[in-house]
């Protein structure tokens, strides 16, 4: 396999680096960016050439800064990988579970563990950038009495000590992520099509839009609404189905479509994740 | 008009409390809670009989949170109200644009400022719980390189200084609150049902359920989808539409949904905002 170059969100041992290897294989270079708008940059200037965003997670739902994203830079979406999320609860060695009075990590990671908040109600939280940067944070600080949620990797890459492991609310925690570039890499044969777009003000709009698809048999995977921005109260639509635009059928049901939408922006055809 | 009761998130003067004094008048007695949890928690116990709670902002989209609340809890949405969000930059008094090194606001507010930290990527942006909670903050630790974000409100009742007006992405910066209790009080005709449903695993289920009100001339108003924890990549859909339950084509819509759905739970039927 080719020793490819990928940009992702986070800091080493990020669940995206971990993703992006999944895909891409051990050798695949990956270069950590403080932000997902810097991901974005940096694939719109091919320096390196793919990038690697979440999209959503099984528990705390869908990414939408990344949706936002998609829509306003203009790159494709050239394959997919689920990871399933461990998130373990890690301090420095020496620490023990009764010394821990906060806990850093990625939002997200935060959402995935309700359950650990409820029973543990007296821990202060602390938001952050990256589930391994939090990691960073407690070792570079030397903090004592505070934790880290990341991964098990993250854990051994800084020389620190798993608490407790798996605290997430339950074990069908998975993450879904997007491989993007401007350039048309074929990882395989494309399967599922994510587009954008946003309906005329028409009464039964979304109903006649999803009829598009299913008038053609095409199977739709997720839908995602967001707000029309300067426009209060509508919105845009995110699908994913399952098709290529190689196919006439899925190039039928966007002509269609076409008929009852404001505009539409095809994100990508790609092979589905496993 | 009656003295109401109303539980809200955040410090006083939170956009929150100014959208429950919109709905209920000024009179209005607003009891500040930490979280949300906190808010559905003292509804559930009628201590007050009301809560408010942010659903959707048009800039930054829904509090997906209180999506999830109102799936969890047993309350019903009895109104809903709008509110312009006109954010500010807030300091204390002597203090100027130039010294301003940090930012504190809740993450909504954040997301509705995306050009303003375009233009000032320098500024360190500390996401809060609250934004008239920024406000005292900063006030209370005396901090003289930080600004908050938040309402004129806040900045008078903290004896604070506008350092900028207004600097939200558009103007068109609306928030919709709902009120929740556990008792059915009128606020007037109801004219929008909320409701939240799982489908059933069946091929163009969306599309079915969707009919259900197209086939009714019912116009939906808005569809979010959430994922359904434990089940990967398995949605549930929250839908808004015109018109009651007391209404014969409510209730057959959804009768007709019943024959798609896996669960539907009424969220409330109650008078749309003006």
């Amino acid at each position: 396999m080719k020793n490819y170059e990928i940009a992702f969100q986070g800091e080493h041992y990020a669940f995206s680096e971990i993703a992006a290897k999944k895909f891409l294989g051990e050798s695949a270079i990956c270069h950590p960016r403080e932000t997902f708008e810097q991901v974005f940059q940096s694939v719109k200037e091919k320096i390196p050439l793919l990038g690697i965003i979440p999209i959503e997670n099984t528990l705390s739902g869908s990414i939408h800064q990344n949706y936002d994203l998609l829509l306003e830079n203009n790159i494709r979406i050239i394959g997919e990988v689920n990871l399933r999320i461990e998130l373990h609860l890690i301090a420095q060695l020496g620490v023990n579970l009764s010394d821990i009075r906060s806990v850093y990590s990625h939002p997200a990671a935060i959402g995935q563990c309700r359950n650990f908040w409820k029973k543990n109600p007296e821990l202060k939280i602390f938001p952050t950038y990256d589930t391994a940067g939090s990691v960073k944070i407690i070792a570079e600080k030397g903090l004592t009495d505070a934790a880290a949620i990341a991964s098990q990797q993250a854990a051994k890459d800084y020389n620190m000590n798993v608490l407790l492991s798996e605290i997430e609310d339950y074990p069908e925690n998975y993450t879904r992520f997007l491989i993007i570039s401007t350039e048309a890499i074929n990882f395989g044969s494309a399967n599922k099509t994510s587009i954008v777009f946003a309906t005329k003000h028409i009464p039964g709009a979304l109903f006649k839009s999803l009829s598009v698809f299913f008038l053609r048999d095409l199977n739709l995977l997720k839908i995602e609404s967001r707000p029309l921005r300067g426009k209060p109260w509508q919105y845009i639509f995110y699908l994913d189905f399952e098709g290529s635009m190689e196919q006439e059928a899925c190039q039928n049901a966007l002509r269609h479509l076409e008929e009852i939408a404001e505009f539409i922006k095809v994100l990508g055809s790609y092979p589905a994740a496993k």
